[in-house]
């Protein structure tokens, strides 16, 4: 045994246990068996002890000691830890290029919607963010002020129209705001066809800070349910669905980017929403409009359509 | 908004927070922030309330909260949640029929080996169990008490005696043993050559309980690191190498079934197993015998040569 080796044995036999570092007691279990498990977790974290990346170590601790914890709270049986392994394996074979399962996972138990919250604290009267989603692509097709981003995507029009101010009330002139949504039948441009581009777009702020386009009115849309997640879903008896949205990213220099949604009141899906993205705040009244209704800007449009209002308010960089 | 809705959208506004469900406090965020994070969490927790199968949905609920209180508690940068998926989607691809990166993911972060104690409490003074590891296989080849199982494999001989009771101390006739090792290269015979069987077989206990073979003394080697997992230890400052040892499973009826490792008393590695599977009680003295040394069963063998004696004791079933 070497010198570093008994000093590690030294480390793992703590010879006192019956609750983790957390405070937690198992309380079905003998304190004989509750010390095994215990010096087990101290033994692990000590093996990060020369991680020379603090912040690397930190989080590999906080790892160990949750992972840990759930095993043992759980009892988890060694058929259900298998049951996870072949579940990580499914869906690392099922991603590629342009299917990410490891991030349906992450949105379907809202750990993506709880990583943007604690990244984007509320600031002030400052808009919320909710979810990126896989389907924003960097090469949108730019549009001016009351231009339309359907290109030809079916749906029913929207006129879409608002402000962009900071939380002083100050007008932004030249704020690019990247839109894009799923056509009616719940499709993005990328999942119908690779180089086609539509119901996407972005366009800038005006110099009094507003601005309009056409897009679609937001309908519930699936994420793909026909991997491991989409039977995790199943197996818990929760739907796939995403609640109607409008994605929005809204970028001005010396402002936080914000990435957001806004969703449809009254929405089938609503707070029911597979990846959690919804926010009070979030939700607009989208006003339906009867066939024949004057758009603002004379467009004749054969059939109803609808327009909501979405006045955006960005924090500063750095907050 | 239906009626199932409205109910969820009451459920996840519980207008308190400042804690989580097991009373941490993250005192660096404000009160409003906290609300909005465990509004989250409640919300997310409610999307299992349906689930039929009572197991399932207490792990999903468990998984959760672990899970938000790990991102909660670190502050994840969505930098951060992005290298996590990469690496998840790293270890998918990595993994096939003959590597399993989320095994070697579990064990490195002793997660194998927590879930090998829970299901595997003391009990009286049986034998304790270890990881059962991943080169396994069904088809070992049977040999005689006596016989010898490195069936060529490079290594220096070591001479394996014991006995198998029960907790009463009752000997075991009959009981199968099933060993395997790494030869002194570091190799298990599936890493070198998927139809070849070498450093592995199965035997019987006598009548009255003993058994004996040749094996080869153990040596460390490292867990496959070429993958994310390797890259993973290597950040951390961990070494990828196990603490030698020799696998044994052992079954006998009414029996509860023992995977375990012995591993030889003064190994360079030891405690510093990188999956965390040494215990005390498994540490044994590998006797290093002298070329010439004469042996139990008159070999002759050209060099140096160990022996060790291992009594095994087995729980009973459902224990
Ligand atoms: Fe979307
Ligand atoms: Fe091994």
């Amino acid at each position: 045994m070497t010198t570093a080796a008994s000093k590690q044995r030294a480390q793992v036999n703590p010879g006192t246990a019956g609750a983790d570092a957390r405070g937690t007691i198992f309380r079905e279990v003998s304190p004989e068996q509750q010390a095994v498990e215990q010096q087990l977790v101290d033994h692990v974290v000590a093996s990060f002890e020369a991680c020379e990346d603090p912040r690397l170590k930190e989080l590999m601790v906080a790892l160990v000691k949750h992972l840990h914890s759930f095993i043992r709270e759980v009892r988890l049986t060694e058929e259900e830890w298998g049951t996870a392994i072949d579940f990580l394996t499914k869906a690392g074979h099922i991603t590629d290029d342009v299917r990410q399962e490891f991030i349906l996972l992450s949105d379907t138990l809202g750990a993506s919607m709880q990583t943007i919250n604690v990244n984007n604290a509320a600031y002030a009267d400052a808009t919320e963010a909710t979810v990126f989603g896989p389907f924003f692509v960097e090469d949108s097709p730019a549009i001016d002020n009351g231009g339309d981003m359907a290109f030809e995507a079916p749906g029913e029009p929207c006129w879409v129209e608002g402000t962009v101010t900071d939380t002083d009330g100050n007008r932004l002139a030249g704020a690019r705001i990247e839109v894009w949504e799923a056509d009616e039948t719940g499709l993005y441009d990328v999942q119908y066809d690779a180089g086609k581009r539509a119901a996407r777009a972005h366009l800038f702020t005006e110099a009094d800070g507003s601005y309009r386009f056409w897009g679609l009115t937001p309908t519930p849309y699936p994420i793909p349910n026909d991997g491991p997640v989409g039977r995790m879903l199943d197996a818990v008896g929760r739907s796939p669905l995403r609640a109607s949205h409008l994605h929005f990213m809204v970028s001005h220099e010396g402002a936080r980017t914000l990435v957001t949604h806004i969703f449809p009141e009254g929405d089938p899906i609503g707070w029911k929403d597979t990846v959690f993205g919804v926010k009070q705040s979030l939700i607009k009244r989208f006003e339906p409009q009867a066939a024949g209704t004057p758009t603002p800007d004379g467009r004749v449009i054969d059939g109803t359509w609808s327009r909501v209002r979405f006045d955006i308010v960005l924090a500063p960089a750095g907050v």
